[in-house]
């Protein structure tokens, strides 16, 4: 056994004594818990943000680009607002102990089904080091212990992040072991987080597609993660094309790098033209580069700058750029079969005013989110109204779409009886 | 790629198209296919009788034990009662289609969480042929298309049972590649078939610690599963004895073959010898054996027959006979200490007159069900009012402890709009 591995079931075992303990915890000592940890991390901010610099130095020096740097950089403004986060979490109801269904047995035997924590939750990360408070704060406040393990780039980050918020839960009274971080950066650590099946009860992968795969590839606990957003919206022959126009500018244009962003337009055949003549030019306008099929490349004109032919991935592919694939379709069961064969079951959209093909649309559609005439930039936990987000859950099991506090947790059966025994 | 391989993918790939199929069918049309497949079923008596037949005489030849043979043999009789249950799960209510929460965005963006299918599941099982009626009809009721992937000892018969489904479907005008049997029974299938992300939604396995290992170490799909099934009874220092001893009883000895069944005793010091000198002499009478710590020993008196020294692994043990682990503990959080480290999640019970006690077992006691003052035999979909049962799951997410119809749907994320766009 290697001492890695040994390493993480330790950190394990200590996991699963923790889990017990935060179980118990109540609301108010969790929240205070939460309380404390914001403090913390103002309080550290000169060893937080040097220690960011630090990581920022380092990737700078392997010539990392200016985006990811972006998304690796910390400063007074962003931990501020890491701290706010955390105190916003700690005002929300809390998940655990919700009944969820209550009935009794003919003989009186009560049964209560109620929410509880899902136990020790692994999350797997890259790059932005806010993830370890989000994550951790979450889980926290949904009674799970989590065992984080970021990304070598924001590693400096990630531990003065972890010293932070174990002498928050210290201050509070629970385990400093309800938050642990791997400090060890190698992929190998993640394959034995995620076998490490007598200690873990989830793990949640939050990263690039090879991330994901390899998380997925030896995972012996189960797995719930965001995959791609190929997010389409199919503009129907019965569409109103006003608001088919302001959905497909909103969907593209309004932040283009977030997975709720639309990657495919499909066009019932007899609103191409219009819709294409008119809000199509608008997206040119706007800067969006349409990838094209033959019939809508004939409808916008041969040389149309911006345009060029779609190649069969570009229907598969998430652009997170202001690109856009762009397919004629002749009608709704072609549109349907096309969502639920190129997609990543995450948002889509139809536009119509005919409500028997939405409720087609919106019934047979495979997806977490499905739309009728609105812009699948929905698709968010702050939106939804979960007041936090861990991530949307392309999944189908456990947790589908937004994740927020509920979805971190699970539920057991409560049974209170007076003697029944079983006839 | 492997000529099984290439064919398990396809059979995914056509289950994927029935699935889509089988999500739009009516109640009406699932229905109606149940009572086919119930008809086929009965009708086709002779040919599955014959080909049961066979797997016994190619069982027996193998010197299979009679206990096995008993788990194997179909008959006139437990066909019509696999018929019969067939109808049964016909006559309960959909679960797909069901609201389980409505809101609306302060724009007026409606959201509608919708339970739908799950998709495709995979059902991998071992020995009784009547797994491959029960599932693949508890599946179908519940809008999924099911991969069956049965053991060699049950072949004829499992091809025979589903040539019988895929009639019944064809009847009632639903594709019959929504159940299909993987015909070959190499354990490489299961690998294969596990490892299917692509075209696999969940897979579920029935059977053996060994079958269970090879899904959960090759699965890259969720896996729902039952373990052992460890129960414990705590009988608290403010137990009512007698009480105690008629759940020790019923938990113990009414069917002690299942998995809900009792297999350890805790005993409070302060009420143990009054409860061996009552409920552990009647059973021993019973015909329990009991493997009992050292405290125990001496209050029952150092020879008395049924009474073996304990081992440690005993109190991990799903005995599933008339044994009996006991042992005497200090109080309340020993019991639950031991409970959450040497138990299996699945069933455990305290008797107690003390409320305090009771809700504190309640709450800590990380089962998927916990009982206070009854037996634990109610563990069960039958007697949750289920109607009928998958499983029970001894897994923390997705689903926890009876599995019925309804914990074979997922959800989805309805939007209903009037052209909403994200500001």
């Amino acid at each position: 056994m290697s001492d890695l591995r040994t390493q993480i079931y330790e950190m394990g075992a200590r996991a699963r004594v923790a889990a017990h303990a935060l179980a118990k915890a109540s609301s108010a000592q969790k929240n205070a818990a939460l309380l404390a940890i914001a403090d913390e991390l103002v309080a550290a901010q000169p060893t937080i943000l040097a220690a960011n610099a630090a990581d920022v130095a380092a990737a700078e020096a392997r010539g990392t680009a200016s985006a990811m740097l972006d998304r690796l950089r910390l400063d007074a403004k962003r931990l501020a607002a890491v701290a706010a986060d955390v105190r916003a979490v700690a005002a929300l109801p809390d998940p655990v102990g919700r009944v969820l269904r209550e009935w009794s047995h003919p003989n009186g035997l009560r049964h209560t089904k109620v929410s509880v924590p899902i136990g020790v939750i692994g999350i797997v990360y890259e790059s932005r080091p806010n993830v370890t408070s989000d994550a951790a704060t979450l889980c926290l406040k949904a009674g799970n212990v989590v065992i984080l393990r970021g990304g070598s780039e924001s590693i400096q980050s990630n531990l003065a992040l972890a010293a932070a918020l174990a002498r928050g839960l210290a201050k509070a009274g629970l385990p400093a072991d309800a938050v642990q971080l791997i400090p060890v950066t190698d992929r190998d650590a993640v394959k034995h987080l995620c076998g490490m099946d007598a200690h873990l009860d989830l793990v949640i992968p939050r990263g690039g597609r090879g991330l994901i795969e390899t998380v997925v590839a030896n995972a012996r606990v189960p797995v719930i993660k965001h995959y791609d957003g190929i997010c389409a919206l199919y503009v129907d022959q019965a569409a109103d094309l006003t608001k088919a126009g302001a959905i497909a500018l909103n969907a593209k244009c309004q932040r283009p790098g977030v997975c709720n962003a639309v990657e495919t337009v499909l066009l019932h055949r007899d609103v191409a033209a219009a819709f294409l003549s008119g809000s199509g030019r608008q997206l040119l306008e706007r800067g969006v580069k349409l990838r094209a099929d033959e019939t809508t490349r004939a409808l916008l004109g041969a040389d149309t700058p911006g345009v060029t032919a779609a190649m069969p991935e570009d229907f598969r592919t998430e652009f997170l750029d202001l690109i856009l694939a762009v397919k004629v379709v002749g009608g709704l069961d072609e549109a349907i079969a096309h969502i639920n064969s190129h997609g990543s079951r995450h948002s889509d959209a139809i536009v119509t005013e005919d409500a028997v093909a939405a409720e087609r649309f919106l019934a047979e559609v495979d997806s977490a989110t499905v739309y009728w005439n609105a812009s699948t930039r929905f698709t968010d936990g702050g939106q939804f109204g979960f007041g936090a987000e861990i991530g949307i859950s392309t999944d189908k099991l456990h947790a589908r779409g937004p994740m927020g506090l509920e979805e971190l947790t699970t539920y057991k059966y409560v049974m209170r009886g007076t003697g029944q025994v079983r006839a």
